[in-house]
């Protein structure tokens, strides 16, 4: 037998004893680090004509990276917007409301900026005074109207925002306006996303191509605050105003709204959704076959910005659809999804890959939905795990536990009493969602 | 300098490492613990006259402990119950709430019994029959109608109630019925409850005293299902079964429903108040004075027990009370206060100890609710935190933050509307929900 080398074996000793101990040390604070769920990278995102890019460092909270955007909008745009329904809502909202609801004179342009570190949300007249300051600084630099132009804020509550800082930047903002820069804008609306969240499509329209570009921020944290969630699609499609923003409101409750992370809702979502008309296809006339096409691809990049903020919800390790058939009414099948995605037992369990269907039956039990305990059946991806009121004689623990293994999951609940079906997404509830949001601001 | 033992060295450091690697591979697993904010201990209760209880260890799940307890209730006893408005509520609640639905013969007495372990809940056909069994038999040892004997199941979802486990132990739970059982009786349904549940009130009637007695379990898991809670009450009142039942009826919202541990419903909740009109004092008459006190008392037990349910919360570390005034209606009192007690951001921020008026604010706007941002006022504590919808110029973070310090927290809010005004309960959500919850079931 070789003798023992002593030394060698206590050096081997310490090193994994202080890495040990490093890991020990430091278990709580969150990384700054991407999401597990997070696509490969921002996509090639095509070019819009009549829109331009433009973001520079401001300080408004963070140092040393872009915090404020600012968007440029060809004259003859069509803008279309839906926004939080909370009744706390930030002044930037209720703005962005007031101006898209009054006489609108697309013919002018049109301009949307964003701050992040700072939501003026909660901040009473001064955050009013905030509002028209930066708007107003815009309009006079870009020589628009006030009243086109948008903004948005998203950060800490309850802070006067320090937009001297912002308004200070506008000329370095136009000046490096550009049609290349959509991916900039959507990291300097970031606050703690883990990734920049970007999507797109290409419509075939008579005489040409149309394009759709979108970015969207959320739902990370960092001053914390609740989960802001800001998006902004882009078009060159010629089109009214009026069905613009019909074909968004009648997609939004399939997209974003059927997306939960933690069933907080912001002071500050909005969504706008601007159509140059610059595209050389014809315009999209009501009911036609490009007006088909053009909404269910404004849907899929609406829903794949939704599906990113759900992948970079706060410490997120599951991307979960919660799908719901057989349910006596559309509303009633979002019901039950909703119970399901926001009950904190079924999130927490699939935190812990248990296949625990029991809680399921708790939440549809919750909903409020009309729902027959005996008619419910429940899958787990492929595997039935209940049907007519009990588990199914075939359910296989161990097939269930295998699959909840994995990062993307599907729940499935028919409740077989009609034809509604609605689908919901969310992701987990794990430790890393209450190192985040329990730590103090400060 | 002395030769080092490297040898010594080298079994030191395999010590310590071995202590690491123990720690490092054992942090999650949930210690059974009493909740930091349980009371000093088991209150003592008066024995209500016509009231016996009993406990028997059946194994239904658990070994090494009394998991079923029977109570029987004399002849001429009045019998009220409500129970989980959940559309997939176990097999023994809908028994139960057929039972009391139907023509009910008082001067045969009563009877209930409970197990813990299995909830019996979406059993389908086999769970209706473990309910017939189980009432069977008790109606049979103990000579009563089985339309007088109501039963509960808590524990396990989704697994057949093995029920012949707990006909066995019929006979020695009928001759072991006692009158000082309650603290056993408390204790035999506990699941992952931290500790036994009581509360009483003793009324001035006209002629002699009326006693109350209650017990509860909750909101601990283990195997785990949702929180289920179970609450039984007993008084020697005189007093109708419909008398009893508006009074209950009446007072259950601002109890039982004003409390939230995670906003999970459980398809098992159910409270039963039994008067076996034992107390030497004369028939509570309708909108008299003893009426009045009865009921002020019966509500005291109740919202006592609920409090000791929040205080049991999975996790909890803080017991909350959210107190919203200047409501526009009652409804809208409650649906607020629910929206800032069942924010999962608001509960990780009172984790945190940290004074995040702003997820207030956030929580208000998503309620649904009536609400005019520029007319809230929000404290904690004696704090004033906001009002006239910004931070309020008094405001004093250290005081804010030395008062979430505190086990015991009241985030007060008005709303500046009307007169209206209710409060809820609730506690935070640390990582040790996240423990109990996320583990696997096996």
């Amino acid at each position: 037998m070789a003798k023992t080398d002593w030394k060698a074996e206590a050096k081997t000793l310490k090193k994994k004893l202080s890495k040990l101990k490093a890991k020990d040390a430091a278990p709580a604070k969150p990384a700054k680090m991407v999401s597990p769920l997070a696509p490969a990278g921002f996509p090639a995102l095509p070019v819009i004509g009549g829109v331009e890019y433009a973001a520079v460092e401001a300080g408004v909270r963070y140092s040393n990276r872009k915090d404020v955007m600012l968007i440029r909008l060809a004259p003859g745009t069509a803008v279309a917007g839906v926004f939080t329904r909370s009744s706390t809502r930030a002044a930037c909202v209720l703005d962005c409301q007031a101006k898209l609801a009054g006489k609108v004179d697309a013919a002018a342009g049109a301009a949307i900026v964003v701050n992040s570190g700072n939501s003026n949300a909660f901040t009473g007249a001064v955050g009013v005074e905030a509002v028209e300051a930066v708007t107003g600084a815009v309009a006079k630099a870009l020589d628009l109207p006030a009243s086109r132009v948008f903004s948005s804020s998203t950060g800490v509550i309850g802070e006067p925002l320090p937009y001297e800082k912002i308004t200070a930047k506008i000329p370095d903002l136009v000046k490096d306006l550009r049609e290349d820069g959509i991916e900039m804008a959507a990291r300097a609306m970031m606050t703690t996303d883990t990734f920049a969240k970007g999507a797109s499509a290409v419509v075939h329209g008579d005489g040409g191509e149309i394009r759709i570009a979108g970015i969207a921020k959320g739902s990370g944290m960092i001053a914390p605050d609740m989960a802001t969630m800001l998006v902004y699609i882009f078009t060159d499609a010629k089109i009214s105003a009026v069905n613009l923003q019909k074909m968004l409101s009648r997609q939004v409750d399939d997209t974003f709204n059927a997306i939960t992370v933690d069933s907080d809702t912001s002071t500050s979502d909005a969504l706008i959704l601007a159509a140059t008309g610059q595209s050389p296809a014809a315009e999209i006339a009501l009911r036609s076959r490009v007006a088909k096409d053009f909404e269910a691809a404004l849907k899929a990049v609406m829903l794949d910005l939704a599906h990113q903020v759900v992948r970079d919800g706060e410490g997120a390790t599951k991307f979960v659809e919660v799908k719901v058939t057989g349910a006596a009414s559309p509303e009633d099948a979002h019901r039950v999804a909703m119970a399901i995605a926001n009950s904190p037992l079924v999130k927490t369990a699939i935190a812990g890959q248990d296949p625990n269907w029991g809680r399921v039956v708790m939440a549809v039990g919750k909903s409020g939905a009309q729902a027959d305990r005996d008619k419910l059946t429940i899958r787990f991806g492929d595997v039935l795990v209940a049907e007519k009121g009990w588990r199914s004689p075939d359910y296989s623990e161990e097939k269930a536990a295998a699959y909840m293994q994995r990062d993307e999951l599907v729940i499935a609940v028919d409740l077989g009493l009609g034809k509604a079906a609605k689908s919901v997404w969310t992701c987990d509830l794990t430790h890393r969602y209450i190192d985040i949001n329990a730590d103090y601001r400060s």
